[in-house]
């Protein structure tokens, strides 16, 4: 049976999604949790391989096992008492064996958090990047406009992956809000690349603050070259919100 | 000079604002903050002493000192430097030496947070009680009435602190919002006695969740026994959210 698991976790005690000898990981933590609960699998497959610092709310993980030893709604409960607090399963469900969370997700959702006042809040320290600057909202309203639609996102794609080809992805929506020094970006779109919504953010908030004018967009776009856009916000700002099938 | 301080803090760590030779408390490290800042003082008075594991986004201390080595301006930045980082100086700055943090305080405002999700959530497990419970917000909403205006709420307070006499206060309003899955109340009054919000709270619940009758509610408050009202709700979901001067 194919059973697929939504996930929330913060990803600060973490190096990322994917597994690693060099330290904690969540598929690591998954696998364990999945093998004390002695429910078999081959491989987990995830929606998203979010890097180190990096956070979920609704990440997606599919795995064929031969049968389940438990219900599957009894799933969450059993593998949330092997997890450490940081990992939760929020459910468990069958679904037919042609389901692939990475193959088949259609689009993801992120949220990018940022902390604008001036003195860091002790309540989101790790789940924001504090830029206590002032920023131009209405300048990074008129640069968001150009990062929708399909589009080939190079000069705002990292090099160490494993990408290949150009870097196009069709980029839905982008919006924010903000709220008691909260500013809150949420991208949605096709594809995420390497780095990828992390640069965007770096590239809108430059633009807010005045580092890189707003002419210089398109010709961001159109050079295909890294080193012309923004910095990479920082990973602790960041969160998978959710995937569509 | 007397120099007042706004502060924020999350309480997880720290065994209460009081200074105790037991561990850490929010009192202590501010006081080694100014002693590393040679900034001298005598005592500090807190609006609140708020218990262990209890947050503040506005709480408000003050002190005397003879001078500050620092333009007043400076001194968050200054302790921020020496101070963990869940305890944040939000602004300092100067009133007339009769101003007395704990005894002018005319009225305060807490937040308390319910987690009713079936699961927890991985980014406010410290922040809020988990109560994953269906309740009837409705007989909540009519139970909250009762607690509105001046009052001797004897019911709703603990034993164990230095209070004398009966346990009068204002109660000015209750109001909650539910969003996703977040149950947020917030309680403005004059005076909260020991353990008095969490009281509150704990047996609004239990009228939700139907474990105290709504009619009941009068005859617990004219009892002035402790043991007829509800739970004292967990400390993590307690914020102290500003004090009136």
């Amino acid at each position: 049976m194919n059973i697929v698991l939504q996930i929330a976790y913060k990803g600060t005690h973490y190096l990322g999604f994917q597994k690693t000898p060099e330290g904690p990981t969540i598929e690591g933590s998954l696998e364990e949790a999945l093998t004390k609960s002695k429910i078999s699998f081959s491989a987990l497959n995830a929606a998203s391989r979010t890097d180190a610092g990096v956070h979920a709310k609704g990440q997606v993980v599919n795995f064929i096992t031969p049968s389940s030893p438990y219900p599957i709604e009894k799933i969450p409960i059993v593998l949330n008492q092997s997890l450490p607090s940081d990992i939760r399963i929020i459910s468990a469900e069958t679904k037919d064996s042609s389901f692939h969370a990475t193959l088949n997700a259609k689009s993801k959702e992120y949220q990018y958090n940022i902390r604008t006042s001036k003195v860091e809040s002790p309540f989101d320290r790790h789940l924001s990047w504090h830029y206590p600057y002032s920023l131009d909202l209405s300048l990074i309203e008129k640069a968001m406009d150009h990062f929708i639609g399909k589009k080939n996102f190079t000069s705002f794609v990292n090099q160490g992956s494993d990408r290949e080809g150009p870097s196009i992805s069709i980029i839905e929506s982008i919006e924010f809000q903000l709220e008691e020094k909260m500013l809150q970006f949420y991208v949605k779109g096709s594809h995420f690349h390497y780095k990828m919504v992390r640069n965007i953010i770096g590239t809108l908030i430059y633009i807010g603050r005045g580092k890189i004018e707003l002419s210089k967009l398109e010709t961001i776009f159109t050079s295909l070259d890294r080193r012309l856009a923004g910095i990479t916000a920082p990973a602790h700002g960041l969160v998978l919100n959710r995937v569509h099938y």
